[in-house]
């Protein structure tokens, strides 16, 4: 029995994680939940999964929580009622309660990062779903895992691709704690990028490209922000930094090949030119069961990916001149230092604000160069977690200042 | 440096691992060397890698492939000169030669039984391209294999696949000496099938198939046999019961899907849902390599397997009305006993009658099938050497037998 915490339990990746515990339970129980805002939601859960600690973001939402579960939970035994917490400690409380094995960290964005390092110091292992930490806190975050032994399992799919893709290798062990030690053998790997959204389009459509375009993405079920990221391939670019970091790679060693239809999650090229691939339906269960169940496999009643029905699989090299998001995450991860940091804050803030309908989505990539271009002669080496918490406020607020200019 | 014997030298996958050999002068070393009658081939690999021992098939033979090398080898030193040696039992010594590591076993069909049988009695690790051996007699091989400790490297491209994507598992640990221990988390294999060189013809259409048609194979280049046996999808069917003995299977695990583009050369299905694949252009040589390279992964300068290249992949169901041979297989299979080897020697025999142009294409399921209801009431459960070749020697005057009524 693995006992489960997840950070962002009403968010995609944290319901998708309860549905697996729901599946599995005689192998899974939930002990701690860390939730935003939605009150109904994270109620149903606590009542389904009887957790121990409960987190909320917004502390000032704890008396509401506190009578909605008194209602909701009336004549059940005391135990059934779990500690409630809330605000920045809430989070961390949940992300190293004593009694979890796994933490599974849903959260979006840069959010994501205090609980997250919480939770690698409490030397808890991590299924980790929200990339930003790794990709703005790199250097911050390798040591603490070698420091505390904790293990950082990739939910992202295409990283769950490639870490199924290396199980058994000598490597694998290593990349895990990324200590990016290179494997006689290795050559590189191929990220898969659906082209998200806009795939068919061309520049030209995309100048009448709408948040609603923007947020249907044609395989995946995923949130909002990383629907846009997809739809930019801010993601795929997001994600060759995730891989720089989680499997210790160059650069010029990932590369990215769009597929729209999302069934190889991704590939590892050997350097006899012999390619690995983890195939499987767009789904976000398999990669977070992965982590979850590792290193065994748990049989489940999912439906089975049958070729012959999908019928054919097309990949294309990406376009540079559609897609400049790719290139400018190229670049923040070859400068390192802190010019991730501030590429992934810029995008965090920007897409908020496309959100918001404040600017274009072509405006997208145009904002985060102007910031990363402005942030160049002031990129930190070795920066510690002030220095990335320092320059992902300064580019939250440079987004803002720019924006006014649109 | 490892040491390499080559049973069948001269036809397709001998010339390639000798090729293989070349290009890697610091990893091998070709020691023995077995060859049918292709004289003038043979002097030319004699020359080349300096075996010390070469059998050729045709005793009689031997005095002129001597005179033939002392011309060529005139003024070199007598350490040049291979022992030569001829017929059954010359293949037998090149098979079990003392300096050898690894014997590559490229000789077609079930001539390949025997010296495989050596092979493995001297403890010799194999590269086995020579599938017929396992097909007519793996219940001889396994008991084999396992007394002396040889290991089966699967140089056939689709087990290959299977093989790479199982490294480092504990099963395929156990699956190499076919003992057959389930794993936990896995579910089964898709083995791949080009659909041959006549899938995009209808069943109305293979009536006017040549033999220069059934030999003209759209992606591999591969010895005529293999190549008719792809075009009837018997090739296929020997895998599944290759597959079987190789890796422990029930015949209920292992799939076939129609893959036009021979690019994914296997797949292996986990119980979550998870599938691993193995990539590469459709060429042998990857599958030689990994054999004789493996556990490591040589560095090749061979041409990289480019996915938007490719374009696109695509999948099918196999059509059993147009390849009864695949479902002839199956059921050979699942009878176990002596039937594959009945199965197998026919096919062997009504594909070089075939090739003779003394039968049809499309007679060529029809005559097996005939062949294997006449052994069902004789077919031995537990079979040993004797029944084996008592059984192929008796398949294949019934196919001639047969054959006169065409």
């Amino acid at each position: 029995m693995k006992a489960i915490s997840i950070l962002g339990s009403t968010g995609s990746i944290g319901t998708q994680t309860l549905e697996i515990a729901e599946e599995f339970p005689n192998q899974f129980n939930v002990v701690a939940l860390a939730a935003g805002s939605n009150l109904d939601l994270l109620v149903e859960q606590i009542d389904k999964h009887k957790p121990e600690v409960v987190s909320i973001s917004d502390e000032e939402l704890i008396p509401q929580l506190k009578s909605r579960l008194n209602q909701r939970l009336k004549g059940k035994p005391a135990k059934e009622f779990p500690k409630l917490v809330g605000g920045p400690d809430g989070v961390n409380t949940v992300a190293s309660w004593d009694h979890s094995d796994l933490v599974v960290t849903g959260i979006v964005g840069c959010a994501g990062l205090l609980p997250t390092l919480a939770a690698i110091k409490a030397g808890k292992d991590l299924a980790l779903a929200n990339k930003e930490t790794l990709i703005a806190a790199g250097p911050v975050v390798l040591p603490e895992l070698k420091k505390s032994g904790s293990r950082l399992l990739p939910a992202d799919s295409e990283h769950s691709a490639i870490f199924q893709c290396l199980q058994g290798t000598p490597w694998s062990e290593n990349a895990r704690l990324s200590t990016g030690v290179p494997t006689p053998g290795f050559r590189n790997i191929h990220l898969t990028a659906s082209g998200g959204a806009f795939r068919d389009w061309s520049v030209e459509e995309l100048k009448r490209a709408t948040v609603k375009d923007a947020t249907s993405h044609p395989n995946w079920s995923m949130g909002r922000k990383i629907t846009v990221d997809s739809a930019t391939l801010m993601n795929k670019g997001l994600e060759v930094i995730e891989a720089h970091y989680l499997f210790g790679l160059d650069y010029d060693q990932i590369e990215i090949v769009i597929h729209p239809q999302s069934i190889i999650h991704s590939m590892v090229e050997l350097e006899d030119s012999s390619i690995l691939a983890q195939l499987g339906w767009p789904d976000m269960k398999l990669p977070i069961l992965y982590c979850m169940s590792w290193p065994k496999r748990f049989k489940t009643p999912w439906k089975r990916l049958n070729l012959a029905e999908v019928g054919e699989l097309t990949f294309k090299s990406p376009d540079t001149n559609k897609y400049p998001c790719m290139e400018l995450a190229y670049s923040a991860g070859k400068a390192g230092g802190t010019m991730p940091a501030v590429l992934n804050a810029a995008n965090e803030e920007v897409v908020s604000q496309f959100l918001k309908e404040n600017i274009h989505f072509l405006d997208i990539p145009k904002i985060i160069e102007t910031i990363c271009e402005k942030h160049k002669n002031e990129n930190k080496k070795d920066p510690n977690l002030d220095d990335i918490l320092l320059v992902d406020s300064w580019a939250r607020k440079e987004v803002c200042a720019e924006i006014k200019k649109y």
